[in-house]
């Protein structure tokens, strides 16, 4: 790292630095204790900046790709910005200002607070909040009367007690299900307006003035974020909800195609690539119950857009939720299955490997089906059709299981040729020989698990059936275009 | 209905009226057609009320069944209601009052929106609550003298512009699963605290004084909420997190101790009885995910409590619960198979039936002795000696497997009686009769899939152990009951 010169230069001392990388530039024999502990906290310094500095740059990388995926997120907050700015008009423009005094704050804290990212959940909010106030208002201004009536030392104790039992009652009523569902910013609102009129009123005379003005003020808040929420590129909750579903059921028929692909090049082939892709994607399926639920108690707030009007059934749609979870879960156990690196036997594989891909196809076909008629809003006149097919499939698959004793004791050179081409070959093989039971039992498993996701299949048909018929979706199959169309436009 | 008298009494016309059930007092063919129009209201109303009334029932049923079974919750409705009171103290002390002028509203309205169920959750809503406040006061009056130091005109636009940027970056950042996941409430605070600030100050010239009052009556709000909800039986999420994973674990194992009955007297009996009762407790472990990760969100706030300290390793048990769910998905498909009422010859259930018993009691025995380990926080020395004797089982039963081909080629008559006592007799049955492979397919399949669960709860077990290194449990096993005990009391 460093050279010394020659003494013979006069005897003075030069030093000269090769400075190879930038990192280390004094030399490390002669330099002092605390310079080396200096240059360590540098070097520590310098790591930990670039740490910090690449995840920034992960973080920002992370933003982007959220804001360049779902656009909709980031003109919701545009929206969001121009509705506070919106109503922060009031404080500039002084007759507006003087109407509603100082309680101008009310309309900026009920937007900030309200505006949600669909319509249905600021709708919620917004009559949450409206409601909760008044009640609560009203109930304060009575406590407060009855308070005025009593003598000055009860005064206080009436409006301490009133306060201390309504607020823990309405407390608990947020734990109940069916309050927290629906009403539980609602409840908040009401202790906290009851407590601030019940309290304040100790101070303030002009209760009712009051109550006027923060009523008024919480109209104008709400009315802006209704507005704006509505009427630029509105995020219908119900919307939402409905291409949730779609979209879950395309991906669990990938799944099953998926399937179908890996039964097609062999049961232990092609795990990589067709398999680990595509059958991956009912994983969104089994973790989707919460969001779900929220969209469809949001949805229930909104009124008629696109195809949907104010009386849609959405807690069909949880149904057909919950029956696409069912099958789910049987498709994550085949995917173990189908992934713990089984060898089937070669005649084995041709046996039941066709039939298997047939009816984890059909399945899928049933998905997609369903998925277009959800997606038109418009009775499949197919879906019997396909539904028949997969129960053939069913059948054959049944059939080739039955048949299998004969094969599986047959050893695979004798039957490999002929048992292929017919599945449906009932006679007993005139040569048995033994093959352990251990090798067919992964694939017997996964043949058994294919009939039980058919049956779960038949059981998501029946729930979107039962919501087709209660959402009054259209018979025709000629309008399919039109409606796709009309609903990419929502 | 109603008689009429003979004729032969004066010829006056005399009405009885025979009041059965008093639902219908008035003759049916002369009352005119308003009266029987009223009547039917009536009676609907009356069904209506009737409705309503038992609606209100079953409500008041439900609430006094979440009280019963949950006080922990009504303790804590009884701590907002005394937390409110002790705020609402500020207004009532004329000196306190005085201190922090009109202000005394935000800290009322800091207890509502802060007081949370369990302490974490509430920490982390003051926490946020405070830094979001801050940052945009100091933030919003940066903006402000900026804006002041400009032209009339600009001022406006400054101030509109920069709350236009600010909210609408700060509303985005809350769709960020990061952000979201521990400062969402923070980040709202700072938009409503920057829109108020730099939009009121418009206004008010004494913005830091303003700064000041907000900022100390936010600050005793929430060292009341901090206060009450820490010294009154405090409801630690980081508690509430380990004891829901220790119940899972105890469902799980409950679950499959109900296939083990189930097994053991015979797959096709007792489904009413022990199955369905036990077996379905795994259900709760298939929708956990949402609760587990808000809750180990919110433990991550919460200081030094019982055995938990500050860095306790949270995080490890969302891996638990993820190995736990990914076992329950297994238990959902053999629930599934074990219920479609089939029916497997006799002398297979003998085979088979007590291996798979075996199996299904020693997985349940670890799930057990891991829940027994989570509770008392004591590294488990039986562990290994479980999880070996579940590797027993499962070789059992891959060998009962491996036997099969021999016992299913061979009449039930012949080998029922020899075939039960001795698993893994491993010679071929000299006079080989053909058994149909459909008929056990539905017992190899729930084998298999029991094989499978038992891969799944070692994975459990594993996630387990690392979680019991990372939090350092404790080694010895005569802690036990000491341990065990605290964390009662916790």
């Amino acid at each position: 790292m460093y050279k010394e010169n020659d003494q013979s230069q006069g005897g003075k001392l030069e030093w000269r630095l090769n400075v190879a990388d930038g990192t280390s530039t004094t030399p490390e024999k002669l330099e002092p204790e605390s310079c080396r502990r200096v240059n360590r906290i540098c070097g520590r310094l310098r790591g930990l900046l670039m740490d910090v500095l690449v995840k920034i740059w992960m973080f920002l990388e992370t933003v982007w790709n959220l804001g360049k995926n779902e656009p909709k997120k980031v003109i919701h907050c545009l929206k969001v910005g121009m509705a506070l700015c919106l109503v922060s008009l009031f404080y500039y423009m002084r007759p507006l200002y003087d109407g509603v005094g100082g309680n101008a704050m009310w309309a900026v804290m009920t937007v900030v607070v309200v505006y949600e990212y669909t319509v249905g959940a600021t709708l919620a909010k917004c009559v949450n909040r409206v409601v909760g106030t008044s009640l609560a208002g009203f109930l304060g201004i009575g406590v407060h009367w009855i308070a005025n009536q009593s003598s000055e030392k009860m005064e206080p104790i009436i409006l301490q007690g009133s306060v201390f039992l309504l607020a823990a009652s309405a407390t608990f009523s947020r734990f109940i299900p069916s309050v927290k569902a629906r009403f539980d910013y609602g409840a908040m609102i009401f202790i906290l307006t009851f407590s601030l009129v019940s309290v304040s009123g100790y101070r303030v005379d002009k209760l009712f003035e009051l109550a006027k003005q923060r009523l008024s003020t919480i109209a104008i808040g709400t009315s802006i974020c209704i507005l704006t929420t509505m009427l630029f590129s509105p995020v219908w909750a119900g919307y939402e909800l409905h291409s949730l579903i779609c979209n879950n059921l395309e991906k669990l028929a990938d799944s099953l195609d998926g399937v179908a692909e890996c039964f097609k090049n062999g049961v232990g082939d092609a795990k990589e690539d067709a398999f680990s892709k595509k059958s991956q994607r009912y994983k969104c399926v089994l973790n989707s119950k919460a969001t779900e639920e929220s969209m469809a108690n949001f949805a229930r707030w909104e009124p008629t857009h696109g195809n949907f009007n104010f009386r849609h059934p959405w807690k069909e749609y949880l149904k057909v939720g919950a029956s696409m979870r069912d099958c789910a879960y049987y498709v994550e156990t085949l995917n173990g299955i189908i992934n713990s690196n089984f060898e089937p036997p070669e005649f084995l594989k041709k046996h039941l490997g066709g039939i298997c891909k047939k009816l984890s196809s059909s399945s899928s076909d049933i998905l997609k089906e369903l998925a277009i008629m959800m997606r038109t809003m418009t009775k499949s006149s197919r879906i019997g059709l396909v539904v028949e097919e997969m129960n053939f499939s069913v059948e054959d698959l049944q059939n080739a299981l039955k048949s299998l004793p004969n094969q599986s004791v047959s050893s695979p050179e004798v039957t490999a040729a002929d048992s292929c081409n017919d599945t449906e070959e009932g006679e007993p093989n005139t040569k048995p020989q033994i093959v352990p039971l251990m090798e067919i039992v992964p694939l017997v498993t996964a043949a058994s698990l294919l009939i039980e996701i058919a049956a779960k299949v038949e059981g998501i048909v029946e729930a979107t059936n039962h919501l087709a018929s209660r959402a009054e979706f259209d018979d025709g199959d000629s309008q399919d275009n039109v409606k796709l169309m009309t609903l990419q436009k929502v």
